[in-house]
């Protein structure tokens, strides 16, 4: 399966649009804003003095301009123009004789090039040739492509030909999944060389880790094709998984193909949040054991929800697989977006699933050993270790490249993500009308351009509707279109959720869904302690608005509201009934500081 | 109130009087080798060359010393006489002219003496008079008395005359209530008025703090008059409210004695765990926000629970009250005795309500940022800071003293801890046998040498049978008494307890008790994942075993073991029927590694 140029599919209205549109008109302008206050733009001219600089901060000024290529594409806009261009000007004026360019190590550290595994450098050139990738492939600007083939020679001639590096393989995977993609845009090997060198290598002998961690950290204990448990940080684990699912679509090698899977089975069956977060401990930002999910202290960190829907989106490219479809869904309307405020400033690199803001502000307003771990209330503007908000700039222009893919060799037409948009290629032309997260309708019309295709729409792993002509969690429709309009209705409904009883945190909790979105109480919904609230078992659940897919889609679920004066008792405490309005989980903490609750005991 | 000496009460057999043998011939002896090797009693020698010390180390050897002292009353011991000889010359031998003692400042730091207020100097100058108290009172031994006297004389000119030390208060406390022994024991109003200085100059001033703290740490933020909300390290907490208490009692003042009662309502309504534990995060081993009492990172440090008996048994002396007997019971049989293998040698620190071992392993094999905070799996006989130890030590040879309390002006004698024993006094010789913690038939056979008293015996809270005469708490006799034997039986049942629902970590969960003793259900015992197990709402429980009150002890509880195979479903998940057997909280990780909980969801 292919997926299609960004060029080539468009969301024209509905949700996704609304968010599109924040995205342009707020989100980029002000990550660039709070980027150049903190000196990340600036970083980049390499200057002698002064010059501020840190090992990771051309990733974030690289997605920013990934970003940026890929909105001024879809809207010109003269301040983001200006920007990119002096930013691409920068780099590509002070790229080095040799190919190399890091803005912190050749001004600061030019002795320790290629000398420490744990600094981010290969990692900073992948996000750069991510954005040389976009620049090329949406303005037709090839200038960050040239830098970037000079880069990868240089990175070639120490890694593969001379082998003076002192380590072999990334300490942050990234620069693998770049490769691929810089030689799926040129088809040039020796970008498709160097990923698959990266890959083959890693694991394969203990290589120099970070002084406060093990190999597993950056999954290099095994080498990737023994791995199936998942281990260490949570993005450098997904973004591994990526180069893995592309090496394996590109190869065809199927050793590849199973550890993969294995490693995304193992993430689906025990390591990924109700919100497709993935990573639940801070302690080194990591996916922990097995079933280790508190909701208090979960880290999933917004830049892994984002990956595990671009390793999704992969593994849809591989696969073709259904759940790949419903993983996406999951972290895409929950884990990702729960990281962006609605109004397009605001970021958390944390998402907690539980908020007790009595516990947590006490534990913020101390420090060091006086605290313990503690999520932040609301979201800010920028993070000394920013790497999530201009990956959701980023993110989010990419949103559309998930909703249609084809296999044209085999006549095949996959409608993953049903988002109101239009589709214009030589397979197809189509038209998507939907108004998910809100109700389940969906129209498609499909021009096939006279030919027969097999036209596969996913059926959400929600839906409780039965179809004509499912097959393997699609519904399959084959012949010729002529633009005839298809409709469907997933009728979501309020539904509960239940934990594996293996999680402990979830013992007796039950969470609540409707359609793709997770459901949250919040504080400034419900006037009463969430937390000595307890769900009916035959609790009655009502969607009582529906005005827009955040914070006007609402849930009212009938509970007790338990009371004891006494710390202990003898006597199971009783409660008097109240309703709990929820809100989805993605639009939690947009109005003010709140205790919030996504896994609520039941009574 | 007043309590007894240890010399007129004697445990004489029975649960209690085993732990006193384990004491005697294991526990005093494995502390103070452990101790020896670590340096902890050559340090006392003050040598130049060479000298290991540490700012707290005085007061593990004194915390031994008093120990040792009331051990050698009871029971003489040639090893442990001649380590107790040896260490209080040691101590006597280094006193400085002018009075002064610390073995860590005298030597390493003569410059610094009383310009650190977090350095513990008074906290173990405290300890050694408390061991001078114990030499006094029961060895007839004043050689530490006179260095006590020596010593405070000393710190009163520099802190009350001079006041040239750089701090007011210390900043751990324990010398106020020291000072108060040492007043009680001589009648020397300097003790007296040392202690009510350091009292009521606490919080008047912002005094120098911790590096990582605020004032609330050391619970100088208000003046203790003015305190109500508890705040800060715990045990320094409960020293500050034993001190309180002391001086409430030893003045009469009202105010002192409304602010720690509402310090302690504060505590059992919000802050106490079920064992008896208080002090819940392990953040500066402080007490939380109400209600914030997680299990499995509850820190609940076993000198807290020391302190919270100590603090009752302070304020029995200075009300009467019989719910300072019932939490007295509950820290007694749960918290404290959990700190103490069964062994005798082996101690926790930190006491969990809850073990996921593999998740604890997997944090304790690491460190750093790549940990999170999790306790250690299984007592070990010493720590770095190993404050629990002696403390523990000291603390079983007082028990005696927590048994009966006299007025003998009003001519009231009372029974707060039915534990088989002797009584030798001029107002009455009595004779208790009782069976806790496995049954609850008590014999009490008192003489009150022909004059008649009112007898008080206080009737458990979890006792659930009526008593004739039952006023406050108490069953009540008047009379004259001359050994004739009343029998009372308080015929504990397994009882199910429930929390506060605003105490978020046991929503929906319920905890066993049977008589004084909390469960828990171990690993050792249950072949089963304990964290996927929900009890029956309607449960069965039953008393399968009484052997003795530790691991003999067994319940069996009736529950269900859920399973599931995905990790979220919208089906409730459904298990099998399975019996669990619960064994005391204080015995559990005496049989190696294993899972345990205290709080068990309902199904």
């Amino acid at each position: 399966m292919k997926p299609f140029s960004l060029n080539q599919i468009a969301i024209t209205d509905g949700f996704w649009a609304e968010k599109q549109r924040i995205n342009a008109e707020i989100t980029v302008k002000s990550v660039y804003e709070r980027f150049a206050e903190t000196g990340r733009f600036a970083a980049l001219k390499c200057s002698k003095e002064p010059h501020e600089a840190h090992v990771f901060w051309d990733s974030d000024a690289a997605k920013w301009l990934e970003g940026a290529a890929y909105l001024l594409s879809r809207k010109e806009d003269a301040a983001i123009r200006a920007w990119y261009e002096e930013s691409v000007q920068d780099i590509l004026a002070n790229q080095c004789e040799n190919g190399y360019y890091n803005s912190f190590f050749q001004v600061k550290a030019p002795e320790k090039i290629f000398t420490e595994r744990p600094s981010h450098e290969l990692y900073c050139a992948g996000h750069l040739f991510e954005a040389a990738v976009a620049a090329k492939q949406y303005l037709n600007d090839d200038r960050l492509l040239g830098f970037a083939s000079r880069y990868v020679d240089y990175i070639t001639e120490r890694f593969m030909v001379k082998r003076d590096a002192t380590f072999v393989t990334p300490g942050h995977q990234e620069i693998e999944l770049a490769l691929f993609r810089l030689y799926e845009l040129t088809g040039e090997e020796k970008y498709r060389v160097l990923g698959q060198f990266f890959l083959d290598e890693r694991g394969k002998k203990v290589e120099q880790s970070y002084d406060f961690a093990e190999s597993t950290y950056s999954q290099s204990h095994l080498p990737v094709r023994e791995q199936r448990e998942t281990h260490g940080h949570a993005v450098r684990l997904l973004y591994l998984m990526i180069a893995m699912a592309d090496s394996a679509r590109l190869t065809g090698e199927k050793e590849m193909k199973e550890a993969v899977e294995g490693m995304f089975q193992n993430i689906v069956t025990s390591k990924m949040y109700v919100t497709g977060g993935v990573g639940s401990t801070h302690a080194a930002e990591r996916v922990s054991v097995p079933y280790d999910l508190p909701n208090d202290t979960a880290y999933s960190e917004t830049c892994a929800s984002i990956a595990l829907v671009l390793f999704c989106d992969r593994m849809l490219r591989l696969t073709g697989e259904a759940v790949y479809g419903d993983v996406l869904e999951r972290a895409l309307y929950n884990g990702v977006m729960a990281g962006l405020s609605l109004s397009g400033d605001g970021f958390f690199y944390v998402n907690p699933l539980e908020m007790d803001l009595t516990k947590t502000k006490y534990n913020l307003e101390r420090w060091g050993i006086n605290r313990e771990y503690a999520a932040i209330t609301q979201r800010v503007k920028v993070f000394d270790c920013s790497c999530c908000p201009p990956n959701v700039i980023r993110f989010i222009e990419q949103i559309p490249s998930f909703i249609w893919y084809a296999d044209e060799q085999k006549g095949e037409l996959m409608l993953s993500q049903p988002i109101t948009s239009t589709l214009n290629s030589s397979f197809a032309d189509c038209e998507v009308q939907a108004n998910l997260p809100v109700d389940g309708k969906v129209s498609v019309k499909v021009n096939s351009h006279g030919k027969p295709i097999m036209l596969k729409i996913r059926k959400p792993a929600w839906c409780g509707v039965a179809f004509e002509g499912e097959e393997n969690g699609y519904i399959v429709r084959r012949g010729v279109f002529n633009g005839e309009e298809l409709v469907f209705d997933f009728a979501p409904t309020v539904q509960k959720v239940f934990a594996n009883p293996k999680v402990r945190e979830n013992a007796g909790k039950v969470a609540f869904t409707y359609g793709p979105t997770v459901f949250a109480a919040e504080g400034a919904d419900n006037d009463v302690n969430l937390f000595a609230a307890r769900i009916d078992k035959d609790c009655k659940t009502e969607v009582i608005s529906r005005e827009n897919g955040d914070l006007g889609l609402k849930l009212q679920v009938s509970a007790k509201l338990l009371a004891a004066e006494d710390l202990y008792s003898t006597t199971r405490p009783q409660g008097e009934p109240i309703t709990l309005t929820l809100v989805p989980y993605r639009a939690w903490a947009n109005r003010g500081e709140n205790d919030m609750i996504v896994w609520m005991p039941e009574a």
